[in-house]
C-alpha cells in the first residue's frame, strides 16, 4: 500500500456478470465463494432493503481525513462502487449528503466504508445505500494524503480496484475480478437448486431425509433417547 | 451438557399460560419474574415489530458448524420457538431461509440464537422472526455433532427444553417450565396494573406522588435547591 | 457532581434558536461547532426518523437504579429532553412507557440516555423518541440518590443544565447555553451554503474543482498514474 | 434462579480429585471434558501465575452491589473457590482487600467473578488470587439480596454449588461435581499423554506423522504445489 | 471546550494533600469522593505497579493527530499529570519514548491518555508509567489545532486543570481542585478505618458481624435453608 | 484466497536485513514504513518483554479448527515466524504447548494469531513468544481445510508468504519482501535519528524548538492566554 497516489485506469468486470451477482445477493454468492471474501459483520447497511453490485474504486484514507474521498470521486463512472477504509481505525462520519450528491451524479451505486457515515435520513431519500462500521456525525479534516484504487484491507478482506462488490441487508462480500465469470454462473447455479429444495422442504419434507444425513450422523454416534434421564 | 444426544420428548407448557405471557411481553414477564431471566442485550431482533412466546427447543452447536440444526427440525412441533447457543462463541450465519422454511412448515414460531443469521430479507418477507447476537452470510460447515434439547446456556441464561420463551423488540426472556402458569397469572395481573398507572401518569399526576416517594427520599437526603450555586 | 441534589430553577434557551437547531440537524449543528459536542456514537435511536431539540434537563443515576428518573420529571418543562447518565457504566433498561407517559404530559420532546431503554415499541407507538447505548428489558431498583440538574458526562460530552441537545438519525450533539445564538445563526448560514453546493455538485461539477483542491493536493505530492505498475 | 436464599449446606468432591485437577489445569480439564465448560475467555487473571481449584460456592448479586459478598464469606470453607455473577452485566468493583481478607482467613483459594475487582496491588501481594472481566475501583452499594448457593450462570456457563472450579493462566473451567471423579481420571491419563507426545515432538518428529494425518488431509483434496503460481 | 487555546497559568493543589492522595490510592480515594470521579475501567496500566499523584495539565487533541502533546510539554510542571483526550474516539500511539523523555526531564509524574500509547518497554525501563486505552504503534500526524488547559472529558469523567488526578493498579480517579484538602483528610481517616477493619477481619470475625448487617437482610427476607429443595 | 493448497517453496528476506528489522522494532518500523502495515492493536503478546523478528510463514485456518496448523509445521524453517488467520472471526485456543514444542524444534521465532491461544504459562517457560487476540483454553477440531503459505488478512492486515513480521510489546507489523532492504535501512536511520533526539530533549531542549514547531503553530492560529477567562 502507498501513500500520495491515484491510479485512473482500472479494469471492470462485465455488466452481465455483475447483474447475476446482484441478483444472486451476499449469501449465495459467498457461499458459490466456499466461503470466503466475506466482510467483518459490523458492516452494516444504514436503511434496510438496499441490494446492490459493482465494481470497486478503492480508496486509502488517513484516520478523521476525507480528503481522499473528494479526489476518488472523479474516478468513479456509472456501475461502480467506492470502497473506503482508513490507515488506523476510525468510527468518524467521512461521508454523508454531499459527497453522496456527487457519487450520484456520476452513477454510482453505493458506499461501503470501514468507518462512519452521516447524513443517514437524507441517504436513505436519496436511495443512496451505504454500508458501514458506524453512523456518527463527527466531521472530519483535508490534510493528509491516501491513495485510490490500490489493493487495500476493508474489513478484514483484500480488496482490489475493479473486484465486484455485492452487497444486501446480509452484508457485503468481494469478489476477485478474474473469479467473477466463474462466481456468477456457480451463483446462478445455487439459484436454481435452492428454488428447488426451498419447494421440497415447504413441502415437509425434512432436510436429514432430503439431503441424506442420517446415516453420518449414525456414524459420528448420534443417539436418540426419549427423556433426559436416558442421555 | 453431553455431546451428540437428541431427546425426543420433553414436557410443554400450557397453550392458553404461553398466549398470556406473549401478550404481557418481555419487559412485563421480566418483570414479573422478579427481573430474572434476560437473555443478554445483544440479542436483537433482525427485523423490528415481531413478539412470539413459545416452548423452547434446545440445540447446542459446535462453532461454525450447524449440522445440529437439521436434526433439530424433526423435534419441533408447531408452537415451539428453536433455541440455539455455541459451544465457543461464534458470530457465523448457522440459519437462513431454507431452515426457515422448514421450521415455518412445522409451525414454529422463531429461532433465538446465540450467533449469525442470514437471509434476512426473505426472512422477513415470510414472516419469520429471529432474535440473534449478528447478521452474518458467513455459511458453516456439517462435521461436528452437537446435541438436541439438553440444557445449555444461551446468551447468560440457563434454557431448558420446555421452557418458554417469549421475545418482542425489548429483547428475550426464558421462564422455567415449573413456574409458567404463576408467571402468566402474575404477568396479566401486572398488566391491568400498569393500563391503570399509565392512565393516572398520562392525566398528569407525579409519580412522585403516585408511588409515594417523597418521604422516603427525604429520609435519604434528598434536597432541593433554587440553583447551582446553593448546592 | 454531588449526590442527593435537585436544583429547581435552570436557565433556558430561547426557542427560536432550538427551532433553527432542531432544523439544522446533528451533523450541521456539530460542524457549526468546529466538530465539538458529539456524543459517543454508540447512542442510536431506538426508531428511525426521529429529529429533536430542547433543554437539557440533567440526571445522575446509579447504576441499575432509576429512582432518580422519577424525581427529575417533575423538574421538566414543555421543550425539555432529559439526559441521563449513570455514575458507572449500565446497559439496563431505567426508562419505558410509564416514564414516557409522565414526560409526554409534560411536553418533553424526548431522552437521551447513556444506558439502556425498554418498551420500544409503545415508546414508538408514542411518537416519543429516545437515543440511548442499549435496548434492555432488564429493570432497575429505587434504592439510592443521585441528582438532577448538575453537570454530568454523558456519552463522552459534558452536558450542563439547560444546554441544548439536538438529536437525529445521525447522533446527538450538546450545544452549551452561552453558544446557541451563535450556534443558531451559524446552523443557518451552512444550510444556506450547503444548499447551494448540493445544486452544484447534483449538476456534475466535482468537489475537487468546486472547492479548489487540486493544487495543494499536488503540492502535498499527490500524484496520477495509469495502471497500478506505474505506481 | 431465585433471590433470597442462602443454602447452607452443599456437596463438594473428594480432596484428591480436586488436586488432580489442579495440577492437570484448565486446557486439559476442559480436553477432558469434551470441550465443554469454559468460561468465557474475558475471565482473566488479576496477576499472572495463579493455578487454582476447588469447590464452588456461588453468589448470585444483583448489579453494583456486593452486600451478598459478605453473606457468602460465612457459607465458606477451607479449600473453597467463591463464584460470583451478577444478574445483569455489571464491571464495577465488588471484591477486594477486605473481603479478600475474610475469605482467606477461611482457607478460600480464589475468586471468580463475571464482574470487576479492585485493590489489586494487595491481592497480589496477599497471594490471593482472582480472575475477573474487569479492574475497576468503583465501589458497590449495599441494597439488594441475591442468593447463596444457588445455580447460576457465571460467564457463560453454568455452576452449580460444589462444582469444581479449575483457574490458571489460561481461563477457567467448570466441573460438574458427578463427573469429577472420571475428569481427574482423565486429566491425569491425558498428562501423561501429553508428556510423552511433548518428547516426540521435541525430538522433531511432525505431528502429521505422529497423529497419522497425511492420508485424511489427502483424501480432504490437500494439494502441495511449489509456488503460489501453481495453486 | 475551545480549539488553539494554550492556558499558562493554573492553578494546582498543595503538595502535601497530593502526597496523601497518592498513598491512599485510587480505590480509597474513590470511596473517599462518594464513589464519583473514576475514569473508564478500560483504562489501564502499561505495566504493573506504578502508582502516583499529581496536577492535571489537560490536552484536548484531534484524532491521530499528536502535535498538541509538544505544545503541552512547555506547561508542564514538576509534578504534574499529563491528560490527554481525543475529540473523537482514537486508539493510535499519541505518545511514546521521546515524549517521555521531554517530560521526565521537567518532572512529570506520569500520563493519563485516553487513546493509545507506543514504546511501552522504553517506558517502563524509563520508570515513566501512562494508563491508557490501547498500546498501539500506529503514529500520529501534526496538523490541526487542539488545546492544552480547558476542561475536558477524558474517559468518562470531566477533568480541569489542575485537578488532581491520583492513579494505580485499580485505575484513575480525578479529585476536583477545590475538593482535595478535605478529600485528602478523608481519605487518610479511610485509611486508618481500614487498616483496623482488615486485623479484625484477618482474626476471622466475619463482616456481617463486625458491620452488623444481619438484623436488615433478615428484614430484607433473607433464608438460610439447609438444601437446594427446601429452597 | 484458495482452500486446500500448501505452497512449499517461498522466498525469504535476507537474515542481516531482519536482524535490523527486529532490532529497530515494532514502532520505528511502523513509523519508516509511512505508518503502514499495523496489524490491529488486540493483537497482544501473551508475556510481556519478547521481541522477535522472522519471515511469515501463513496459514488460513477454519473457525475453531486447527488441523491446517500441523500441516503448516512442515513448512517451517529456522527463522520464520507462523503467521495465523481465520476464514471467520474465532477466539478458540488453535495453539498450545505441543505445538509450539515443534516449532521450537525447528527454530521458528514465534506465533501471531488472530484468534486464541492457551498453555501460556508453558510457552513463557519454553520461551515461545505469541502474539494473539485472545488467551482460551477452548480447544479445536481437525476436520476442515484451509491452506498454507498464500497471501491473508491477519488482523486487518495483507501479509504474503515470506514477509516480515516484526513484533514486540508494542505489536506487530508486517513489512512486504519487497521493501525489506529499503525499511531495514530507513529504520536503522530512525534509530540512529531518535538516539540523537533523545539526548536533546533528555537535556531540556523542548520538543517546540527541536523541531521548530512555533511559527506553524501561530500560522495556524494557536492562541497563549494566561487564565481560561482570558480564553
Amino acid at each position: 500500500m502507498k501513500r500520495g497516489v491515484v491510479v485512473t485506469n482500472i479494469p471492470r468486470a462485465n455488466a452481465h456478470d455483475i447483474a447475476v451477482l446482484q441478483q444472486a445477493g451476499t449469501a449465495t454468492v459467498h457461499e458459490a465463494q466456499s466461503r470466503l471474501g466475506l466482510l467483518a459483520s459490523y458492516m452494516r447497511p444504514i436503511y434496510p432493503g438496499a441490494a446492490i453490485a459493482g465494481s470497486a474504486v478503492t480508496v486509502l484514507v488517513p484516520p478523521s481525513d476525507n480528503w481522499m474521498l473528494h479526489v476518488a470521486v472523479e474516478q468513479c463512472r456509472e456501475g461502480d462502487v467506492l470502497v473506503v477504509a482508513p490507515t488506523s481505525p476510525c468510527e468518524d462520519g467521512y461521508f454523508g449528503e454531499l459527497l453522496a450528491t456527487s457519487l450520484a451524479a456520476r452513477g454510482v451505486r453505493g458506499l461501503i466504508i470501514d468507518a462512519g457515515c452521516r447524513d443517514v435520513r437524507a441517504l436513505k431519500e436519496m436511495n443512496f445505500p451505504v454500508w458501514s462500521k458506524a453512523v456518527s456525525a463527527q466531521g472530519t479534516v483535508k490534510e493528509t494524503l491516501g491513495s485510490v484504487n490500490i489493493p487495500l484491507v476493508c474489513a478484514q478482506q483484500i480488496v482490489h480496484p475493479g473486484d465486484v462488490i455485492v452487497a444486501d441487508d446480509d452484508g457485503v462480500v468481494v469478489v476477485p475480478l478474474a473469479s467473477v465469470p466463474r462466481m456468477a454462473e456457480a451463483s446462478q447455479a445455487r439459484l436454481v437448486k435452492e428454488e428447488k429444495t426451498r419447494a421440497v422442504l415447504a413441502g415437509g419434507t425434512l432436510g436429514l431425509d432430503y439431503y441424506a444425513m442420517r446415516e453420518r450422523l449414525a456414524e459420528k454416534g448420534l443417539r436418540y433417547v426419549e427423556s433426559a434421564s436416558d442421555a
